[in-house]
Formats: C-alpha cells, sequence, structure tokens
C-alpha cells in the first residue's frame, strides 16, 4: 500500500476496471481525514446511472458527495481545507465534459493546477489511461487522448504520489 | 526473472504481442513441473489459426496439449495436481467464449476462482491487458473491457503472483 | 531519473502524449554528447504538421535534424558514432511507413537490430505502446500491433535500458 498522507495531492492512474477508484477510495478513508466525494460524471443514459450506483453502493455512507462536471478548480478551492480528504472521479470524465462544453482546455487545465498548488488537505484524483490503444479513428478521440495526457504530465508533475493501478495493484511511479 | 513457484497461482499481464506467453512458457518450464497447455482458442479463421500455430512451434513437444474454450474452472479441479503445472492461455478469449454463449460471467468467475483456490500444483494464466486505450464505441466491447479488468482483478487478489509484461519485459505488481 | 549512459542503445516506451520523447529529449541531453534528431514522420497534413513543430520548438538550437520515413538501419549505421548521441522518434511511425511501402517487415527489423548491435554513440528509440487497448476491427490496425509489439520485444532484448512512461514519469523495465 501506499505511504500515508494527510496532506497534499495523489493521482491515480488505471485502465477501465483497474480498481483505481477502490484504491483512490481506499487511501481517502485510511487517511483518517473527513471524506468528500465529488464526481464528474454527467448522468447521460442508463448505462452510466448503472456504473455511477456501483461507485455510490461500494462507498459508505460517511461520505459527503458532490456532482461538479466543469467547475472542479473553483470547487477545489472552495471546498479544500486541513483535516478534509477530497477524492475526485474522475479527471477523463471532466476533460470529456470540458470539450463537450467547448471550454478552453489549457486554461481549464492550468486553473485546476493553481487551485491544487494552494489546497490544504488531501487531494486524490482518479483518472483514466486511455493512450496506450492504437490511434483512434476519429479527430475528437484522438484530441481527447492529447488533452488527457497532458493533463495527466501536469498533475503528475505537481503530485506528492502518483499510482498506476493494474489488476487492483498499485506500482508506484512517484511518492 | 520471477521468483520460481512450484505450487500456487501466477497471473501474467501484458498488451498484444507484449511477450506474455513466451514469459509464461518459460515460467512454466523453469519450474521443472510437468508441463500442461490449455488454449482456451477457438480457431474462427486463418488468422486465429496462423496465431495458435506460432504459440504451438514455439513449445517444445514435451508439453501436454489440452482445448477448452468454457469449462476452465472444471478443468482445473480435474486436472490440476501436485507436480503439474498448468498453463491457461488466455483468459481474455475465455471471457469473450463465455459472451459469446451467453454464460452467466459473475458465476463463472467465481467458479474459476473457487477453482484456483482448490488447485494444486501450479497454474499460470495469461490474460491480455485490453481497458487501457479509448473507450470502445460499441456496448459489446465496453462489456468485454468491463468483465476482463473484473476478472484480473479477482484472479491478482488471490494469486501468489502477479506480473506485467511490457516488450518482453516483466514488472513485478505482486508477489 | 535513468542511469546516465555515454553509448549504447535505449529503448522509450510510452502511450500517447506520455512524455516519452521528452523523456528521451532529456536523455540525450544530459548525455553531454551531440545529438542528433531523426524524425521518422511524414507530413501528411495539417495535425500532424501541427505535432512535428511542437517538437521542433521544444527542442533547442544545438540539434542538427534529419528525416528518413524508411532506412533507418543505413542511416545508423552512417550517422551513428562515438560522442554523438542519436534519438530516433518514432518507431511506430517507421512501422506504418513500412507497412504503407509494403516493405518486408522482418527483413528491416532484422537490420535494424544488426545496425543498433554494431552501433558506436548513444541511440534512444521513442516508440508508442498501441497494444493496451481493445482488439481494433481491421486487419490493418492488428498487424500493425502485431508488428509494433514484435519490435518493441526485438529491440528490448538487446537495449542496454528499457523505459516506460506514464504521466511523463518513468518506470524502468530494464537498465
Amino acid at each position: 500500500m501506499a505511504r500515508l498522507l494527510t496532506s497534499g495531492t495523489v493521482l491515480v492512474l488505471g485502465g477501465a476496471r483497474s480498481g483505481k477508484s477502490a484504491f483512490a477510495e481506499k487511501l481517502v478513508l485510511e487517511s483518517g481525514l473527513q471524506p468528500l466525494y465529488v464526481a464528474t460524471a454527467q448522468v447521460w443514459d442508463d448505462e452510466m446511472r448503472t456504473r455511477v450506483e456501483a461507485h455510490r453502493k461500494r462507498r459508505q455512507t460517511q461520505w459527503q458527495t458532490m456532482e461538479e462536471p466543469l467547475e472542479l478548480p473553483k470547487l477545489l478551492k472552495r471546498e479544500a481545507r486541513q483535516g478534509r480528504a477530497i477524492l475526485v472521479d474522475c479527471l477523463t470524465l471532466w476533460v470529456t465534459n470540458l470539450m463537450l462544453a467547448e471550454a478552453n482546455i489549457s486554461d481549464r487545465f492550468a486553473s485546476l493546477c493553481a487551485a491544487l498548488h494552494g489546497c490544504e488537505g488531501l487531494v486524490v484524483l482518479v483518472s483514466n489511461e486511455v493512450g496506450q490503444g492504437i490511434v483512434p479513428d476519429n479527430k475528437m478521440a484522438r484530441d481527447f487522448r492529447d488533452h488527457a495526457g497532458r493533463l495527466h504530465q501536469d498533475v503528475a508533475a505537481l503530485a506528492d504520489q502518483v499510482h498506476f493501478i493494474a489488476a487492483g495493484l498499485p506500482l508506484t511511479l512517484k511518492g
């Protein structure tokens, strides 16, 4: 298991169904801090609803929950504080939401990094590794892959810990 | 190279053409146990036939071979024994076969884990990492990715060793 | 950071936007050797032009630059020498170019490995991990994935160092 943090930034990367959310939740619960779950998911359809429900069931009632598809930097500035652990699940959905909203991606990434730099307490960010398959056919998917990859690099550069999860097992890249 | 086992469960994960089968075969041969190769592949077309033949050629004549597309838990219960090393190649094809047969996936995964728990001798399971690309367009591929990811987590949790192979080189996640 | 080399072969693998090129450039610059950048990219369209320009801007003026879409083994034989560090960016585009040119893939891979075996000075090769997503629908993409995977295994087997980059952070597989 990872070295326990009670403040700072942790990035948890992994493929689909790699166990990254469960790992991140464990990090937060073991910190002993007051847990806040921030969902970036926008529920479009039944498939998404099922996924969100499965995540919700696993978390225990001690979690406070917020939904924030777009204004993640503002939320962190407002909510992060000593004694609290915020779990953001997940950055890749945030990137998707920014693209759909035609937001200025570079500006938003800079805002997120600035917010993380200024945060008190612990912030654990979950994100999907999406760049290790074949180059996608359509430009939007390629752009998404590029944005996600750049965000991972930006966040990893300032993070105190970076973990890559495969088959539920962590590989520590930093920290 | 990995620490040598003569009993227990080993999971060997990796991308396409990562060298995972060759690594798993080496583990089995170095164990000194009697090797049994279990293919889950169902040969549909010439492309598949070519792949199966390439694998077959690399293995030496000392291997016993069985084909079992669906009833993997039963096969393990029947065939696993002290002094024997079983190589299952691969779990992702088994998942595909279960989906095509409209089997109850959760039940089958539970049966496999129960069988592995009860096994004597060595069982080495090869599987494809398929969850680190862009989210696939079609639901069946997303379901497949989810099933494969969940199975990897289940098997990794009970395995004695888990290795991730890239460019023919192992990264030990557990053991 | 990786142990510093002034001669030999280094393979730098990673997904899209993983930071692999920046990592490879750093390795070359920190070697203190005279840097030569070899681009395998063939510029087809504006999207590619933008990517190439972004890479070019990041590199400093001290770099010499060559473009070689196909005859990589010949270039290495001709240009590699003591005191020089060659950065090849990237092998996956070279594989694509070979496939489009209907070259004999196995022969070319053997030539590359022979050239690398004979090289003086440092050669750092960047390549994309493309085999960890869902099996692609079309045969050409599956063939490409197979070729790339086999090349990675071949080069990794003879390399002095192999690094896997995720979120800008290196994981050393060898060396």
